[in-house]
């Protein structure tokens, strides 16, 4: 993989991605087994793809402009424990000097010329890609708006590939804001990459919707339910849609394959009984921690030969 | 000391406590000795309990719903300190998702993906209780509302343990907001295990209180007076109580003993004259530093057989 | 330089800052230079003023009660470079005891009780000093209202010096807010130390002021171009001056020296025309770059007989 930057799904191939999940899956079985933690050197290293004595002593800037907490934390654990250091901002409209009228594109220069990598969330639509313009350092996209979220799209790829063991022919049942969903349209650009079959259920609708019909024959057929919440924050109004009144509960699960996987992006608001959680099927704890060492892979990958 | 979580100070016994005060000694004792900076391994050790080449490559959440000084930083210091990593929020109200509907059980869920223990403070009543059910790491409430704030209560101790050499036979004498202050509880209910004598002198008087008598005698008598502020944002109204006219101040401090002590868990508001500090009685300072070493010994504690 | 703090730039002599430039070089030169990252002793060490065996295991506390990029940041990338550890704090007034009713002088000292050296941005004029009155260890003023932000001025005069290899015989031009920019007022003091030439021109105009003149000729003739923001923010009322109509673009270079720099301490908002980047005599990028290695030097000094 030879990228400066990850600013949307796009700019990833199938050859990419099989990349990116070979190197995810060295990471998480030297970290999820044992007696690494013994080794004072782990901290430093890592024991893939660079020889053990080469330290991992780079600095993230994380810098936050929506809340979040799964996106944010996990590239931060991820960086840590790699052996890197943090300039971490949950609230950069407030505590940097946007809050003086600088722009997007001066704070990126300035925090380029002390971090390695940049990891950005912002409102507006192609903002990481107006910071890669006048960053000297990997940014990374961390959801622009209703836009794109393409690490959140990879880990999503990389949990249905290591659960399922391959990703060509399964049926993919996407459940929720399709229309405003940035995680829904990065997945589904990376989706296309594959043999699979897609189908969605709103969990919304207005009056110029068709009617709910068919939920449960989908449910009945579908590998994988990816469930998201109603992004009520970026809906033209607050009631530009009335919620569908479903809940993915043990019923629906009741009516699902043995083998299908439940998951979803974060956070849950009420589409989702988190009683479930304890139906092996639901998945979204592990996709939680798969995510974790996909962005360690993804940011060696984009250190790799940043000096 | 074999406990999950520090969720409440009802799960301390006395020989808990007793083995507590004898780790945060060594630590402290270490850290406050010569040379322990000159020695490389230091940050990724400590030389007790355990070998020194074993490292403290931990990773602490520290989740904060409500301001904070003093506990936040001390957990922060001492788990840096032994050489540990953290995701630190001040404000997760406002920047973590659940400022999208999440709810704390799956704030926790989340981050338990990821670090190796939790630092929970919370408004409300038993939320670190919650957080425990559904976390995979331990949790340390660091204040729950006005119910309970634990690791306070045993630096608290700690402090009368170290600076008056035992703590039966104690005479400790309260003044400030015993129905709000949840350090006062919280310490109250770990004196219950030694035998003391307490006393009280509220701060604030209502119409309901009967009037202010034998502040004078019950100084002269004591031998640690433990000092809180009005918890004036978890009054009934702004206007429950009124304050009372009394500032500690050297004219109080000339009537106790030569070895009495003076306690605050801080912060002071005014029910305090800041210039007594000066006087060597005045041990608030030394609580503080104690409280980091305090922290440290209970988290090696909680950590020691998580792997 | 043997100074236990750093409050103002009055404190510094033309010898302490040939000082600091000498060793700010040398740590400049060490990390831009090849081969320090695959030393995994650099993060614990320097090669500089101490043997390379002696660890920099600091804490850092950063305390910010005012935004911040460029300081904040820098101090905390310095920091971190070099090996420490941090708490960092970018909303002192929402997020800490402050909230609560604690002085300034108390959470200083509570600080002061984990912290090896505290950096603190705070509205009010002289904060830093009251400070320094009440803490343990270092203090770092970075910027008390509108008065002072000594740091910043220090690495103003490094880039300068660096630049231009004198100071003396420079003539400098300030454009901006010569009424509130701290920036400026620290700079300027500075200067007195050299022999320089000082002219102004300010970036807004009120009833009271004399007209525009001579802007070109000044242009023309200076050496170091140095620009700040109308400082709004601070204005006795937001009406109470206009801006003039003067954007520093590419017309105002083709004006100047072509071995003239320019220089801006940032946030830039519309006084100048961020196309001009691509000329080389804008310095503000390696002023950025320059204020990190300043800020480590003045760490090392102020630390170096702290143990």
């Amino acid at each position: 993989m030879e990228h400066k930057h990850i600013l949307n799904v796009n700019q990833f191939s199938r050859e990419d991605l099989d990349e990116i999940f070979v190197l995810t899956t060295e990471i998480q079985d030297f970290f999820e087994g044992d007696g690494h933690q013994l080794d004072p050197r782990i901290n430093l290293v890592g024991n893939w793809d660079e020889p053990l004595e080469v330290p991992y002593d780079y600095l993230l800037a994380s810098l936050f402009h929506e809340a979040s907490t799964r996106t944010r934390f996990s590239f931060e654990a991820a960086h840590q424990k790699l052996g890197g250091t943090m300039l971490s901002v949950a609230d950069m409209a407030g505590t940097s000097s946007q809050a003086k009228g600088e722009t997007l594109a001066d704070t990126v220069k300035t925090v380029s010329q002390f971090a390695d990598i940049i990891c950005l969330r912002h409102p507006e639509k192609n903002a990481a890609e107006k910071a890669a313009e006048v960053s000297n350092v990997p940014i990374i996209n961390c959801g622009d708006g209703s836009n794109e979220h393409p690490t959140q799209a990879i880990l999503d790829l990389y949990t249905i590939w290591r659960e399922k063991e391959t990703i060509d022919g399964q049926n993919i049942l996407f459940f929720g804001d399709i229309r405003f969903a940035r995680t829904i349209r990065s997945l589904k650009t990376l989706l296309n990459l594959y043999d699979v079959q897609v189908e969605h259920e709103l969990c919304f609708y207005s009056q110029a919707d068709p009617g709910d019909r068919g939920w449960n024959d989908k449910l009945k057929d579908c590998d994988v339910l990816y469930i998201t919440r109603a992004q009520k924050e970026r809906w033209p109004s607050p009631d530009a849609y009335r919620l569908k009144n479903i809940v993915v509960s043990f019923a629906e699960l009741s009516k699902m394959k043995e083998d299908a996987i439940v998951l979803h992006p974060g956070p849950r608001t009420g589409e989702m009984n988190p009683q479930i959680d304890v139906d092996n099927r639901v998945a979204m704890w592990r996709q939680v921690k798969n995510g974790m060492y996909v962005r360690m892979a993804l940011m060696k990958m984009l250190l790799r030969h940043s000096r």
